[in-house]
């Protein structure tokens, strides 16, 4: 066998101990706020029947598949004068976590005890062109609750990420619109064939600014009247009953078309129980009903959210909302969700680059124990087990090399604490444990262990 | 889009909270236990490239790999008169967790401080054919340690699963053997060509029984001299000291053909050192050096292990061994490394078998606040927060629906307390929790969040 220079798929990467440190701590705060709320973690297969995945995340979402060849004899039996991939490949790789949560939901629901609450942490993986930021593999961490209609799914799910980063240390500002509020603005507009296309357009306000957005409308043939109302709109500004006694007259007939959105109304009747009901909770994050939000996804039919860090640019670090036919397409129709899903990826950037990582995280070992020889090893070994049963994680050097090499290994793993004992301290029945940062050394007899405990805490 | 019956790929297993919560048990168990041997958590991607990973696991492991079909237009440009798999796909999934890890060893060396002591727990995907306990996609959980020959190594591996084991309530007997061992048998049995042949036959010796093992060894052509001389080896009992005494003789030229075996002398010093500082570190559970444990795999090159349940049938549940050469394919050689794998289906099934999950691991929510109207859930939103923040699973039962219904949500999660406030209570500014599983009920202050803590725990 020749040797290969070795490497990996690209937008793939390979984590090591520091990096998976950092990534645990994301995702262990994150699953500890969940289950505080009572949240069940389930896990799906990385491989879905394309049956399952096709179709569900429009062309462009086919086409960034990763499919897997049959097993066996892909090529066995195919008809050459016929498209070869549906022949070839019955299976793909998860593209998000939504899709296998409603066909899950769908497959179990015998089992499941509704409203059900989930969250699910796993890989997703897409086929898109690998840049900065933008990976083949990566994780999703989603939360969801399907079967209840009630607005207080909405208020956990703004508690749970208002509990996370503040956990994280990360200021945000938590931005809400709603589905129906979008469609009102199409129905006010005269244009209520159009939601799509207003709502792309409103949604670049922040990139693009007022004036492309009125044009890229005028070019979707919305009219000008259409186009004054929904600038109306965007320009509404101040507190959230403010906006909200501005919107209800605009949907009340209030707007240049007096078109009267009965959707409209309903969705700012969600809009003022979710906001009711955080007031109610208490919220630490600023909370904004953010009229030009609108997310891509057509499947959303309610609250939207999205999350941004207030003192790093990425863009959305976090976002969701309710859907009422999620797992229509597997046959079960008429259960209405709501979910988020947490970014990753952003927020490990936003961590370090507002340097919120605690210190020690990287710190993996608290004590190295070097070895001169036979006998010094055998001595310790008792020692390092009753530490490690105490919880502490101890290393024993384990070859008696030179002391520089054993430092600089401590050094080199960031080893807060060294112990180096001879034949003085066996017959003493002690240990010394140096602390490498302070200086600080101490003697201790071998049966000491809360004393050593508290020495290295 | 028509309705589809969903399924999942034959061989893979979606996971509820209940399969969860078990997993996660073993999983955080045994990631303690690495962790206080200052192992170090990394991950790699689940596409490797197909050159990584073909050749290494023979012609059988080629087949069983599940290869990605080239993304964008992958039979664009192919010459149909050549095999097209290899033309079609460049990635596979990940078939194991220690080619992936020589791998990232080579590519990573310059960042890594050797000894690396490293875990991984990942799934990994092979397309054999499913059947009871044998899945196309499983969990590994793998301990390595590279760039050290010194037998602590092999100690800590002993010391980690046997702590491991301890910690889960398993009685396990870690069965201990030397690759160098077996040569020695091949050398001194006059047959040094058919060490492979020797080792398959004899590590079936538990399944089929010595006659059959001589049987086999007989077909394979080894004389009747060198059978005789394996049977003598097999049949040897007593302690770790006897089994050492008669090994060293027989190596030494004491068998019937009177050959020295130089490398079986070697495995048996790593034996008789592994086993001493075995005696200096103490370990619970029995381990007994086990002349006939061979394992399938060829690159091992010293120590190997195999872990079996005592009170349990279901074969090997962890194993492992040395190997010196598994960096040397990617250009990286001479690089020595020992580590062990869990089989985490299998110690799921033992725990299962033996009953030894622990009972509170299906409680997910502890506390669930039944709703009885607008007000009354306003009025527990502040105490469930104040109760989350404390570290307890709360739920908002999210509709004011009938409480039959609400109890039943209750009891089909297995929540142990309920709290049921009318305008009562609001006046009196109490909360009612009752046990549900003695019945008690109690009154408390909405503010007294300490009392609440300690009827709930």
């Amino acid at each position: 066998m020749s040797v290969q220079k070795p490497s990996i798929p690209k937008g793939t990467r390979d984590f090591g101990q520091k990096e998976m440190a950092r990534r645990n701590y994301i995702f262990d705060t994150i699953r500890s706020v969940f289950r505080t709320y009572g949240y069940q973690e389930i896990q799906t297969p990385a491989q879905e029947n394309l049956s399952t995945l096709l179709g569900k995340y429009g062309e462009e979402g086919d086409k960034l598949l990763f499919r897997i060849l049959n097993s066996g004899d892909a090529f066995g039996s195919v008809d050459f004068d016929k498209p070869l991939t549906p022949q070839v490949c019955e299976k793909g790789l998860r593209y998000d976590l939504t899709v296998p949560f409603a066909r899950y939901v769908v497959q179990h629901q015998s089992e499941i005890s509704f409203p059900f609450k989930r969250f699910q942490i796993q890989p997703v993986w897409r086929a898109d062109r690998p840049q900065k930021g933008r990976y083949r593999e990566f994780y999703q961490c989603d939360v969801d609750v399907i079967g209840s209609r009630s607005q207080v799914n909405e208020l956990e799910l703004v508690q749970m990420v208002d509990t996370v980063f503040g956990k994280l240390g990360v200021r945000v500002c938590i931005h809400i619109n709603n589905r129906k509020v979008l469609t009102g603005f199409a129905e006010i507009a005269g244009a209520p064939d159009k939601v799509v296309d207003i709502t792309v357009a409103i949604d670049k306000l922040d990139k693009i600014g007022l004036e492309k957005v009125k044009e890229e409308m005028a070019d979707k043939g919305l009219e000008a009247g259409g186009i004054a109302v929904i600038e109306q709109i965007l320009s509404l500004s101040g507190s959230f009953g403010e906006k909200l006694a501005a919107m209800k007259a605009l949907f009340n007939g209030g707007s240049a078309s007096g078109v009267v959105s009965e959707t409209g109304l309903k969705g700012l009747g969600e809009l003022e129980e979710l906001f009711g009901l955080m007031d109610a909770a208490g919220i630490s994050a600023p909370v904004e009903m953010d009229l030009s939000l609108a997310r891509g996804l057509n499947y959303y039919t309610g609250a939207i959210f999205e999350v941004k860090a207030l003192d790093w640019e990425i863009g959305s670090i976090c976002g969701g909302g309710r859907y009422d036919n999620l797992t229509g397409i597997f046959g079960l129709p008429d259960l209405s969700g709501v979910g988020i899903s947490f970014g990753a990826d952003r927020i490990y950037d936003v961590l370090v680059g507002l340097e919120l990582f605690p210190a020690n995280l990287e710190q993996a070992t608290t004590l190295l124990f070097a070895v001169m020889g036979a006998d010094e090893l055998r001595y310790v070994l008792p020692v390092a087990k009753a530490l490690r049963g105490a919880g502490v994680a101890v290393e024993v050097y384990p070859e008696a090399t030179k002391l520089k090499k054993q430092f600089d290994y401590a050094d080199k793993k960031a080893i807060p604490f060294i112990s180096i004992n001879g034949s003085s301290e066996i017959e003493a029945g002690t240990v010394n444990i140096k602390n490498l940062q302070s200086g600080e050394q101490k003697a201790f007899a071998v049966s000491a262990l809360q004393e050593i405990l508290a020495f290295l805490s």
